[in-house]
């Protein structure tokens, strides 16, 4: 193993690299760009890395899915931080390119939707071509294949480009979460403005089975944060449920509930607790579910059961 | 403290001083009739008695007011066993009367509508007045205010009073539920097939609080046995709920359901957990909320805490 | 039928006779005390009389059994009036009769928990005798048989007896509430601020039904404002509900909600919806549970049927 | 308008084109390859073609948020016939080139994890390279850039290629369901095997909207069978749910469901009722909620409102 070493979805220059320099434990580790999330998460289950930092939700484009499969199958990972990145894309040319010039752009897929405003505005004639990634759109630019590419204006530096229009996006507050993924461990420790991820197999043809997921959720009072069915391979019409709830496994409600799926489910993958990203103070718990009203109520019953009610 | 004393409703003769019978510790107990639900149970309270036998349910009549409401308040009392009579009335007479001597016929009022059709057929004219108790007809027959009475077979010796008739019962399978109430201890040793008792008070117009109420139960596979709404005396539309569930307080499902109830409702008070009268063995409990799901779930959780899952 | 004849609950002097009293229209009406709510309903399923007035709920005593079995059986009768009263009572005797002179007292049985208090203050050696109605306990003290009865005021004229004492009542706020019931006809007008009565029968060992139940009415934003279990007479643990909804029949949410239960439970039977006593004004519904919000939402699902949505 | 042409999603030799060309009346119309989703759903809604086929599921990859995205969002569409295809894939090469031959190979990013293990057991040396879809991998090979492609075998002819291996997937069932969406009009014909396709917009920040979207569907015997959350684009966490269910919009089960969401959520966008693909009858619905079941409680409802029931 190596505990220097972070893996992220590269090449050098994706917005995956500038979430992860985000983190100030970056700046001692050696930050190893993978081809895939697939590649970036088998280094970690490998030891290769000690950590990965993969995208996992992008406020427009929505769950990233080889990420979410990832994790909910295979050997077990955990997530341990969060980091959540605004999304402004840079039109990046070689210097001296006007944008009269430019008569094909390029990007990663999952760029096109954001920037397709402003492409229909300022270059309608242009050719798009999807690349492998924003930062491979730039390098291909950096060949002469394409004029231009969206890409993270830091990725200019790295491909000997310039930055002709910075800050495009389509939708406000275009946002990426990215989670940093490791091998099973003792889950971060709780701040109370916590995010609790999990994935939970549902019993077979069993209608009520997600509203009796989701009131496992309710009744004691936890919000659910993100909820993303899945397909689990075994045919049309079956799913699994890749879920964010607020608050800290060691809360008793979060628990309480998570120990309900276990019960009741046949299957659950705890996949970590960790620190919801820019947010300071959680949101008090619901009259009667916070950890002390869980230890008053189990005082209660102690008592109830000893005959000292 | 008289450990040998147990209060019963009385006067002697009633159903419930035969239900008391039915125990075998009866025999080796000082029984003592009270006037009224009330009576019994203070004398528990203020230790005259070491147990009451008081009615709770009839399987026409519905709840027995009293003791519901003299469960509910005041200092606390515990149900350790019920019993389940079966209720006949026999036609109690002066021995030699035939049944066209009969003009004025007394009993309890409950027992009236146990009776209206056996009435209306047999003594279509006769006048009916209510009396105290079943038992206290039979007294006001010997002291020849009335010409008979409703009451049970075993009421004729006590009062020198003969059965005209026996075995009769408007409804089919018309029973009483007794409960023997004690002074707040350890609940009943869990059996398997048991009953566990309490009150809730909801929160004040707050319109779900019941259907959440029931949804702790529901939501850990705890079936409801009965659930009779009383009111709370702070006027009306206040409404507090006595509730019997399936399960023993020791049961994993049940207590937190009920550690549920203490966490999110104003008040609960436990009542006991007992025997189910007549039944030998509990329905199984649903996937999911046996005890040992429940314990390998905590096991589960544990695990994660620790990043051992 | 006999259209101007009004039954209630008797004898003269009761409190519901009061209560019958405070309708407009009793007072062109021939007033028929009957010795039972039976008695009082048959009257009207017989044609005795076009409507009769019985108490079916007490503030501190709960509901009045009675009243709620006779309306859930035997042949169809339907609530079109609703009236509340502010129990308290008088302690009535012979004129003349001292405080200290007073050795027996007598009252219905359901009036002795209302005074308890009071009788413990000031007459803790008095003995406490039930009769068959408070009027009765007047017409008992009339006779000499007792020395004094708890009543309501207005029975001392009828009986030749003065209030000692006038405006006891343990409780704040006791009130009792009458229904008017007469044979099935169009529901009383809708007021806006209006209650709906039915009983309902649950399938046979279904756990969640009472649950499903709750759920017809809270998720049309319909209130619940009583809810009472009753034995339907075949056997220990088999209940009905009879329950009070808030709104009309004719509103959207609550015939949706009334028509839901019908569809899925073995048997409903509509007690009618009348206007609140004492309310002038209604809670607005719930966002989305208007008249307007049905009408909207059928509106747009005949335009989606049509292809023009 | 062109009732002639049907868009799909191409270019010549998809998946897409192979599930229209199942359709009997693909026979008679002009089949029209287009770029993009988009491109194809905008060519139905400006009128150059009467349909559009577009892939919406995957039983390995989940859903296709192309689809979704547009059929939620812009002009509205309406879904009228589902298709399911079974996908395998063949391997392509020019022909004679065998498998020791192959050193790079191409398909579309979604090709690539149904094909995973195949290509990790066959060629494990090869390099993949993503293209713009799996018929531009067949044309990329044949022009010579890529040694072999994955693609459906009835894309050979069309390029000039031979299948090397046929009947690839890595997953048992591995399926795709595609839509054939149109402008609105009235749905396909109720068969009694029918889903019903749908958008809903929760309120903002109420953590129980999804669990009362549910218990709409539930309450009314309403079977799920698909649901999938997406990113309104106003901001991370900011979710609307896609969703199928059983039956078609003219079964009162569901009509009153899609009521309550039209009632209760900010907004609702209907997307069809059409024929389940492959099967042949409908699961019968749970007792009570029948079209007849709906109707003779509304029977009920206004006999009530009349007096008459």
């Amino acid at each position: 193993m190596s505990p220097s070493r972070y893996a992220y979805l590269g090449p050098e220059g994706t917005f995956t690299e500038a979430a992860l320099r985000t983190l100030p434990e970056a700046a001692t580790r050696e930050l190893v760009p993978m081809v895939s999330v697939p590649t970036a998460l088998d280094a970690v289950r490998n030891g290769e890395a000690a950590a990965a930092l993969v995208p996992i939700e992008n406020s427009v484009e929505g769950g990233v899915t080889a990420t979410l499969d990832e994790l909910a199958t295979g050997a077990p990972l955990m997530i341990y931080r969060e980091v959540l990145l605004q999304i402004a894309f840079a039109l990046l040319v070689r210097p001296g390119t006007r944008l009269a010039d430019i008569k094909t752009v390029t990007g990663h897929p999952v760029a096109q939707p954001q920037v397709r405003n402003w492409l229909a505005q300022h270059l309608p004639d242009a050719l798009w071509e999807s690349s492998a990634s924003n930062a491979d759109g730039a390098r291909l630019v950096q060949e002469g294949r394409y004029d231009a590419a969206f890409a993270g204006e830091f990725a200019a530096a790295t491909y000997g480009l310039e930055a002709l229009y910075t800050d495009i996006h389509d939708a406000q507050n275009a946002q990426t979460r990215f989670v940093l993924a490791g091998r099973p461990a003792r889950p971060a420790a709780r701040t109370g403005a916590d995010r609790t991820s999990f994935v939970v197999w549902l019993r077979d043809n069993h209608p009520g089975a997600l509203l009796e997921l989701l009131q496992e959720f309710a009744s004691r009072g936890v919000n659910l944060m993100r909820i993303e069915s899945r397909p689990t391979g075994e045919g049309m019409g079956q799913y699994c449920f890749s879920i964010d709830c607020e608050g800290h496994i060691t809360d008793r409600r979060v628990g309480e509930a998570l120990m309900g799926l276990k019960r009741t489910c046949p299957k659950v993958r705890f996949l970590g607790s960790y620190p919801q990203a820019g947010v300071d103070a959680g949101v008090p718990p619901r009259p009667g579910t916070s950890d002390d009203d869980f230890v008053a109520a189990a005082d209660w019953l102690t008592r109830c059961q000893d005959g000292r009610a």
